[in-house]
């Protein structure tokens, strides 16, 4: 049995980072096992690489190496950590994806859109999200609550309100394309709603579990 | 006037880094202006990324991770110094390049190369070396040099003879394959011999920037 592949996506300020727990102990209570990880990184290179793209002091990074870079981030991920779980019938929840490398990267730094395409087909093969949950948030939203929770902004936080923008339409578009694939969370509610609406998710979940 | 681009290839302990200088000098008293750089590496965060690609402690690492952190390092390394350096008309010397890749990802451990060119239609576009040097010696040799002069060995240094022996194999087809770029060094000559090979070179290159 292989496991399922759910991914977390959004702009900053979504409030992911909560509710991914929220989710992963629903379905750990539910008697899934589970993996909880996150992008760029969940392996200690990985991990490294992460830090080279949020360092503020490489602004001036060129857009393809920032793109090869996150690549080259999620090959290592996939092959020592997400397939080896998915190959054990783990739930794999993942704290973006392939999806922010087109809005992050396609919609707010203006890449091809091939280009990602191509790539994702080096590093993934046919691999994609069985399901992907997007917390939409106004991007005016989003970014007042990192400022407001962060000490220090990193390389993407201190992008301009602009970028975001471009970002959150990229994930619409995304979400349009893929409505089988795609739950868009209305993430400007309450935490007690948000949730609510996550249970809807785990729900479609547990049923494809079952069916499995 | 754009420059031309010049490229030294060859495995470990055949003698580059020492030649290198030899032909940038020879160059250089001509009155050409010259960058001599390297890869992987040549810009503050393409030697970082360098640093995890040689660290012997990710020794686990995946074939696809090395491959797109290779090339992640190239796209920053061509965008910063190569492209701006050709632009103004300076000859760059450039310590390994694609070929390597080629040579280290694609004949060493077995990368299907279709999966490279595709790499290096992405970073580089057209741009290709107008002249790689070779340095061709036997695979035994360069290692014992390598060992004799290092203290300790990195990621790569620590391959067995038969990875050597592929990337060499893999040299010497693109060198058959490209005849009109590559010229082959005879590394396991004495030094002086080598120069002379390396004073045919630069003949060449001095007629070629003469043309122009």
């Amino acid at each position: 049995m292989s496991g399922i592949f759910i991914t977390f996506e959004g702009p900053e300020g979504a409030g992911k980072s909560t509710n991914i727990y929220y989710l992963a102990n629903r379905l750990e209570e539910a008697g899934y096992p589970i993996l909880v990880t996150r992008e760029p990184g969940g392996t200690l290179l990985s991990e490294r690489v992460r830090d080279l793209l949020i360092d503020p002091r490489f602004k001036g990074m060129a857009v393809d190496t920032e793109l090869l870079l996150i690549f080259a981030a999620r090959a290592e991920h996939l092959q020592q950590v997400i397939l080896p779980a998915l190959k054990e019938g783990k739930t794999v929840i993942c704290d973006r994806f392939t999806d922010a490398t087109y809005a992050y990267q396609g919609g707010g730094r203006g890449i091809d859109e091939n280009k990602i395409t191509l790539l994702e087909r080096v590093v993934q093969g046919t691999l994609r999200p069985d399901l992907t949950l997007l917390f939409d948030v106004d991007a005016t939203i989003g970014l007042s609550r990192v400022i407001k929770s962060r000490d220090g902004l990193d390389r993407f936080e201190r992008e301009s309100l602009t970028f975001f923008e471009a970002v959150r339409a990229a994930y619409w578009r995304r979400a349009e394309q893929y409505p089988g694939i795609y739950r868009v969370i209305d993430a400007s509610k309450s935490l007690e709603n948000v949730q609510l609406q996550i249970d809807a998710c785990f729900i479609e979940i547990w049923e494809r579990l079952n069916v499995d």
